[in-house]
């Protein structure tokens, strides 16, 4: 059981990919925070499947309604409930997953442990569960805009074996930057070359993996709680929930390992308005778990999806061996579509942390 | 607030590095079980400081005391409380931090968000805090083992640019190997380069950073609780939640981005004993965020330690430029000292889902 | 923020009075359990408003919709979410609501505290949140039925000045025997005598209230998680959490300090089939916070409702001097719709208990 | 496993009766309050064995030691630990209890539940369990009067049948007044009577329980966190999972049931300053689960002391009806030294319930 994320700010996921609908409630949302739900849909349209020629087919409208929490355009201080209808479901399209494991899927291991499954779609393993965090993490993004105009932004800095150099120094691109090519990497010219390793995966039925990088500015320094609930520590997790996962960086991250103290730590200054700020930012904005103003940027990496259009060696549930054909429709790489859930989830750390620190009712004095 | 980790094993640290003790409790601890005394302080002993040539010189007992929840030699299913003195504390040692931020250390952040530090040690911050860690760590190492025959073994993979390659896919090392040199490092040849990088970080009063490898063995398919507290969801936040840590990988991790799917899926097949095994083990021993049996490794990255025994520019608590003369006791990596950290905080993670899974007194039937 | 109950076992409700809909999800629930859809609403139609001559005549149909974590016929161990429809909403006849503050209701306490509140039918301090309670709780029930044939009862002990003398030591009553009347009191004539009191209350605009005594039987020992999680302290937040009540008594409760200890104790001895018993029950099944085999029982005091249709001194939103005109549709006693709200909260405090000993996956081996 | 209570201001407790010693660690403290160890120790002296002739003779000190999370005399945020070295132990006067169950205790559910129990001087299910909850109270309190000056006075309103009359509405006593007679009842008059009905118990080697009233002052409106976790669901799971607790009334209480809703709600007017108050409270200060400014109070029942010195029917380990001979210490009425424990746990609600509110470090600005 482990269905709800945030002790303070705490979201509550539901559904199945091909029950009728799939949803999110969020406990503990200050009152009085005006919610623009434009924006809402306007995240859960960039992470829904069939926005260009690079992802899967499937169609769905994805459209929220809230159905409480909100009173006349502002929040209550009571429990936001939001939900999407499944409208694209083909159970018939399952039917050999009822009886086949597909590899590296969550078949087998949802079979372990429940010793009962819903197939279809994958169902409560499926990506659509992510639907709940984009909501929910989107009014978590007007939380931070209206506290101290907090921005979070993530982007594509590799698709398999095209990458964005530095890709966490480049200058802090605009939403309309990010959006402006189909594969969400702020340089054009790379986003071409990864829109192509991607058109070329789709046609040979494969599929490709890649790294985001998400960063985060106008953060004020205390948010994290050591020594468990570190700022990194609860991102980390955020992450590696996020289906198709397999590593998460933050500030130097591996790279660390490579410089020596006298290079790695950031020496503090005071700028020309006193603020304390550090000379470099090898910490990623975090220190002792505890964000010190500076920019939190982090790095995330995600596998090849399992799903894929060629024959594959497997088992059915009697544990024989046996072959799974791909059809259908099919996704060659979803790590476009995550750009807005790897931001859904930065910002739902982010208000809970401000609330654990702040309170529910007492944010905005 | 969250000096607590796990919700079914649950252990909670107390004490700052210059306290008069440091300690821990362990709420959940299933009842019946033989503590092992001298494994638990086995295990201390590999933690503590002044062990070797290349950790620092800081004299520590870290003797354990544990004063209640076992009864004639058995846990009884009520707290474990476990606490170890502190005896080289030197306050005086530590009147320059009074006045200075540490460059990448606490100091800041907590003097931020709280508006008090102890600054002595390190206070809270201090790496002594992990002393808790692993004695509850040793516990649950000794629940896992009578569950399974479950091994969990740590070493480290890099110190700086000296590297173990395949370090995930070596021979499972016993502990005696891992020991078999101060560096921890399960191959003789490349331990002895990593100690000459750290003996030269020394003499250059500089410090270097490395990776530990982890792997568990003897699991059981089913442990994790999707969709939040993925198995490696929770490792992830274990490792980040350690001082100094700035990476995590499970399975194929940044590398699987450089693999198709049809290269990456692991293939499903039955071994002579009918169990289900896969092929390949890119998962890392988990799918869905569930563990499928096959062995479970990882990998955490440790940036180089902030104390230094060079001049660093810096603020002083008004904010004012100074320069911070490093002095005293230094330890050039504490990475060695980390591998049975991390083993038990990998132990914490899957004694804790174990339980979430079969509860607190029905694990042994 | 506070709309989850059960650490094991956990429901979170949503949802106001007024908006479109109102529901619950279970998280935690365990697999394999087939769920009787007709029980579920049969709980919620005891729940519903407009049931008969003595109670609100609201109109709501109540019906249940179950959206995920059933799978064909069964739980899968993923969340499960069920939601009801508001249909018999009439905003405009709470107009007077939004400017005054009802005496003894939440109006004043919703804005001191959030500073802003949904007004119409109390919004979310209204009774109808407790739908998701009963959907919940007869999933619970059904859980407790097929681990030991455990059974709760709940039923009017009082109203007003009428009273079933040793409510809690008659024979255990059928579920039939109580649904014979319409206040829900297992004695015939006392029921008549509750049922006039409650019409003349009606005839004079005024209220009653009155207490519930709830028993469980078949329980195993072993169930409750000193020191603060005792069965009974649990229990007793579950209770006070309902709306209207104001105490609770396990066992003897507060007639227990009229007896003296020799008086008081329970003497243990064996029945004819070895099974130990206690030859009296005033502990209420619970010993030390766990229970002991013996019947759980308890009871529940509720006030007279509120809303009354007689004018009322009060105070505007801006603090001046008021009368309140009470109208509308009048529940003269909420009590005998509070049974099944009652066993609801019951069923989920033992399950919540029950899976905390055990886990999720291996209640039923 | 359930030895932490509260969500923000949280306590575990640890240790046996006859461990080496028992303590608390307090999670989420808010920084920089100055804490008077002074009122500390005065609080565990009043809760302390050996006081008066009415109580057992068992000598302790419980000296408190306060070993975390304070420097320089001020709370640092951190965790805060604290023990108390059992003294006065005398494990041989146990033998009887290692093979027989004493009624009405908990050594059977113990034995029931984990299969094992520490049996000397009843191991965790000891009243010393409550000490670390006195302590932890005692800075709870600090905190409240430095937020509000909130002030909280419990006292004994009856034992067995000697009852102080209305106990709630009497004027607000001063702790001086409570502790001006050995029984802590404000009326000195029928405190003698409350003396004698405890001597007479002691003499019959018989034991008697009774009644305390508790009231809280200056609480500000707007804490409690419905729907579930209202002010008075947390202050009942409070109260009931003391040792000896069965049953827990907020404001009119059972009492409520014998009046009508014209009679009970609580009418709203200002004050001459402007507040908004009513002119009745039997709401107890609590409306919808949160504070409304009145006065809070409740009353909590404990049964009479289960440890009686005559001898009593029981079953031994094996079931074998035997007898059980009280001998040694003997308390023959517990409730003046939990007059105490009841402020700490009311306190601690109090507390955790500002800090959900407030955050734990923007308490005070």
């Amino acid at each position: 059981m482990a269905n709800s994320f945030g002790k303070s700010f705490q979201i509550s996921t539901w559904g199945e990919s091909h029950g009728g609908s799939i949803g999110v409630t969020i406990d503990g949302c200050p009152p009085g925070i005006e919610v623009n739900e434009a924006m809402l849909q306007h995240d859960l349209d960039r992470r829904k499947p069939g926005q260009s020629k690079i992802t899967t087919q499937r169609k769905e409208s994805d459209e929220a309604k809230i159905v409480s929490g909100i009173w006349e355009g502002k929040t209550t201080g009571t429990p936001i409930a939001i939900y999407v209808s499944n409208t694209d479901a083909r159970p018939q399209a399952y039917d050999e997953m009822k009886e086949k494991f597909r590899p590296s899927h969550a078949d087998y291991t949802y079979q372990s442990k429940f010793g009962i499954r819903n197939h279809e779609g994958g169902g409560r393993s499926s990506a659509r569960e992510t639907i709940g965090r984009v909501a929910a993490g989107a009014i978590a993004k007007q939380i931070l805009h209206k506290w101290n105009g907090v921005e979070i932004r993530a982007y594509i800095s590799s698709i398999y074996n095209v990458e964005l150099p530095n890709s966490a120094f480049i200058d802090f691109p605009s939403e309309e930057q990010v959006e402006s090519n189909i594969v969400r990497c702020p340089d054009p010219e790379i986003a071409e070359k990864m829109i192509d390793v991607i058109k070329q995966a789709r046609s040979d039925g494969d599929s490709v993996g890649g790294v985001i990088t998400c960063r985060i500015r106008n953060f004020k320094p205390g948010l994290g709680e050591p020594v468990f609930d570190r700022f990194e520590a609860d991102l980390a997790k955020a992450m590696l929930s996020l289906p198709a996962t397999k590593g998460f960086e933050i500030g130097s991250g591996f790279c660390s390992t490579f410089l020596k103290g006298s290079e790695h730590n950031d020496v503090f200054y005071t700028d020309d308005e006193g603020n304390v700020k550090t000379r470099t930012n090898h910490s990623g904005g975090v220190q002792g778990g505890i964000t010190n103003g500076e920019e939190v940027y982090f790095r995330v990496a995600f596998k090849p999806t399992a799903t894929i259009l060629k024959p594959q060696e497997t088992l059915n549930k009697e544990h024989e061996a046996t072959e799974l054909i791909g059809r259908g429709r099919h996704d060659p790489c979803v790590v476009p579509r995550a750009v807005v859930i790897v931001e859904a989830m930065a910002a739902l750390v982010a208000v809970d942390h401000l609330l654990r620190d702040h309170g529910q009712n007492h944010l905005f004095g």
